[in-house]
């Protein structure tokens, strides 16, 4: 955690952004898995963290943007609890930590909160992503729980991301030691995998890197032979010479900060021609999108330099046709790429995700896309210095949508259908790396990890040796 | 997963046990982290599972006691989401594999429960141990929150908890591959310790282990030098020559069932000569504990003479005084044994504790105490064949409780307080194993692992030569 100063300058803008009534974040509750208290890894909210600084389960922050007054309310533990605890720091020496001074037990919240009510004061809470938190705040403040869940505070909402949007120097400290970690895990992965072996394997080799590091996952571990699906989550496949794996990991560290990365390796020592030619063609379109960071630009842009650098290639290998801008334009290059070039990353990997994409990622004058491909671009804004993102070009090819858009003869004149049927097995290939925009363009964060043809497969040799 | 034929007899005689009305199974949902599609990995319901076999979220089981019809609805993917999760068996599919040939949208699931209950039926669910199971509930019945949670059949718990008490020879094989992920678990905890090492780097080998078996933690990892601390996931500390390391962990397989156990080993290659001594105590009791196993025993009384054991091992190292039987009687022998001797194990690692402990771990004849120590005793009643049971007796010195009972010079007459202050730093120890309980006594489920300070010595100076 950072100074006590910076939680306080912290508290003392959003109260002034949010200008009055009670804010009250909520923290985490501890979350069941299959029973009551056998409980998932205890996960704070990022906005508790980032204003509170406790990661203690069941709190709740109240800060009073007429007063000035902040506090948290909780339960300190009894010695029945600490028989299978062990001693414990209490809530109150933790809240002073970020300076704030008046603790409570949450039997007072209630009254708190429907005591302002009834003196007509604002009561602003953010959208809740866990139902607990609904529950909790309806019944806090007698509003109903479809009330709770459309009452969210676009006033608390925007002042928190118009701060933790800019990442400062502290930080990025931070954040680099999260992609470090995530960095380790990935080099792991290339260094481990053998024919033979199931993804599950790979899989718990990056698991144990980062906690052994001390960290947890940021998101569940991508570990594929089948690249194609976005978010594939099973790992009950073999993986074999000629196979690829697309890995996509990353880590948090106990402070709250995220890493995010994928890579994509061939199982043999070397990619096939066919592998090489489209994870150049990734590549390409990554290196074009990591060149046109800086302050200034709309990542929506960004996005869009890379899908027509990726159809230059996918036109050269012979699965495009036509001229490469207007594929873009016409929409064409989704066939390959269904998704959006990254997004902001900070203490959750999609940073704010829980706030809303619409505010998060767009702006009063860019608004989200509806468009399939589009849709699906988390971060189009202007990018600003101090912004975290990831750059995550792909190519995708999802025999289902093959014979779906073929089906419908959708973007002939762009796709050459034919050829597309020889690669149905192909696969899928992403390349992400984590940027911080500076002043003129954009850093790199965490230890680079191999990502050239050649430096990823002088590891896999490496590795197949060993 | 069984045979249809299993899933079928399970809810014929589910339906006729609780007689009549709709009983309604909530599948359990993606659970978020730090925000909506974050997700922690997926755990179905262990009653939906057991009842229903299909691992999908967001689905909601209706068996109706009266027409015998049985329903599965849930919503299947579109195109969009097989883009994001490749092609996927439909509900409808998974459905019939487990004999229920009728599904339907969620959407249809209110009305169908509102007009069963317009026609005066009686709706049947479990207490719900996520809150959105709550709201759901709630707005599919109009009933308010406090009505829902208040609202647990009986009929419907009593009649699942009498089916999965009892694991019949199918359910053994799994929990058999679940015991033996666990003990591959612990042995790589012991082979892979070293001095210097953080106790998160062993925590990481043992969840390493159970992922690349394809399976999950069945509950989190406890992984400390500081046993004493009964749940204890501080992974933050360096062992070093001297210590003790309590590893309780297990594995739950994909079918759903669990695994649990605890070793406690050595840093150095040897115990000392006073962590010896209590080592072999709790190893005794350990022993006698599962001697005394067999139909018609309570478990209460198998505690009891787990607990006399301890309080004789106690009295000869000179740290209890007195008659055994009457301290335990006493309930003295709780400064070093506050909890219970052990716990149900099946699909969940405390099996059925969302079903409540009244139900599962006692009787009617039966009730659980309310004294220190045996209200911690999850499991008090009679053990029947087909019964799975951990059995984990423990030592555990914690200097607030010393602190606190000194103060008060409570159980001085069987407390040796000037001995103890020597065993302030001392930890803790437990030996847990799981069995199943036979017509004529009890078997070991799972590969055995080194119990004996002999055989534990061997391993690790065979670790540390390494």
């Amino acid at each position: 955690m950072f100074s006590k100063d910076t939680y306080i300058r912290r508290r003392n803008r959003l109260r002034k952004d949010v200008g009055n009534g009670l804010i009250v974040l909520l923290g985490n509750e501890e979350s069941s898995i299959n029973f009551k208290d056998n409980w998932y890894h205890f996960r704070q909210d990022s906005s508790f963290l980032y204003f509170g600084a406790v990661a203690l389960p069941s709190l709740t922050a109240i800060f009073d943007c007429d007063s000035g007054e902040d506090m948290i309310l909780g339960d300190e533990l009894t010695i029945d609890d600490i028989v299978w605890t062990g001693p414990q720091p209490s809530i109150a020496s933790l809240a002073a930590q970020s300076g704030i001074t008046k603790t409570a037990p949450s039997s007072q919240i209630e009254t708190l909160l429907k005591n302002a009510i009834s003196a007509g004061r604002h009561i602003h809470f953010i959208p809740p992503y866990r139902e607990e938190h609904v529950t909790k705040l309806s019944a806090w403040t007698g509003k109903s729980i479809d009330e709770i869940r459309s009452g969210e505070s676009i006033a608390l909402i925007k002042a928190i991301i118009s701060q933790r949007n800019i990442k400062t120097s502290e930080e990025i400290v931070e954040l680099h030691k999260a992609v470090d970690l995530t960095s380790a895990m990935h080099l792991a992965a290339m260094q481990y995998a053998k024919p033979g072996m199931k993804e599950a394997e790979i899989a718990a080799r990056v698991n144990q890197v980062a906690l052994a590091g001390e960290g947890q996952l940021s998101f569940p571990v991508i570990m594929t032979k089948n690249g194609q699906v976005l978010h594939n989550h099973y790992h009950g496949n073999t993986i074999q010479e000629g196979d690829m794996i697309l890995c996509d990991t990353g880590a948090e560290i106990p402070s709250g900060y995220a890493g995010d990365m994928t890579r994509t390796f061939p199982v043999s020592a070397q990619f096939s021609e066919t592998q090489r030619e489209l994870y150049q063609t990734v590549l390409n379109a990554h290196e074009v999108a990591i060149s046109a960071l800086k302050p200034g630009i709309r990542y929506k842009d960004v996005h869009l330099l890379a899908c027509v650098e990726l159809a230059k290639g996918l036109t050269e290998v012979g699965l495009m046709k036509g001229n490469p801008e207007e594929a873009v334009a016409a929409g064409a290059h989704t066939m390959f790429f269904q998704c959006g070039l990254g997004h902001m990353m900070g203490m959750d990997v999609h940073d704010m995700e829980n706030l809303g994409e619409p505010l998060v990622g767009y702006s009063d004058t860019l608004k989200k896309s509806t468009e399939f491909g589009l849709k699906s671009l988390r971060l189009g804004k202007e990018l600003e210095a101090g912004f975290v993102i990831t750059v995550e070009p792909g190519i995708y090819i999802i025999p289902e949508l093959i014979d779906q858009w073929k089906a419908e003869n959708k973007y002939a004149e762009f796709l050459n259908y034919d050829k597309l049927e020889s690669y149905k097995s192909f696969g899928g290939i992403r390349i992400e790396e984590d940027f911080v925009i500076t002043e003129n363009g954009a850093d790199l964060l965490g230890k680079p990890v191999a990502k050239t043809v050649k430096d990823v497969e002088e590891i896999r040799k490496e590795a197949l040796q060993s």
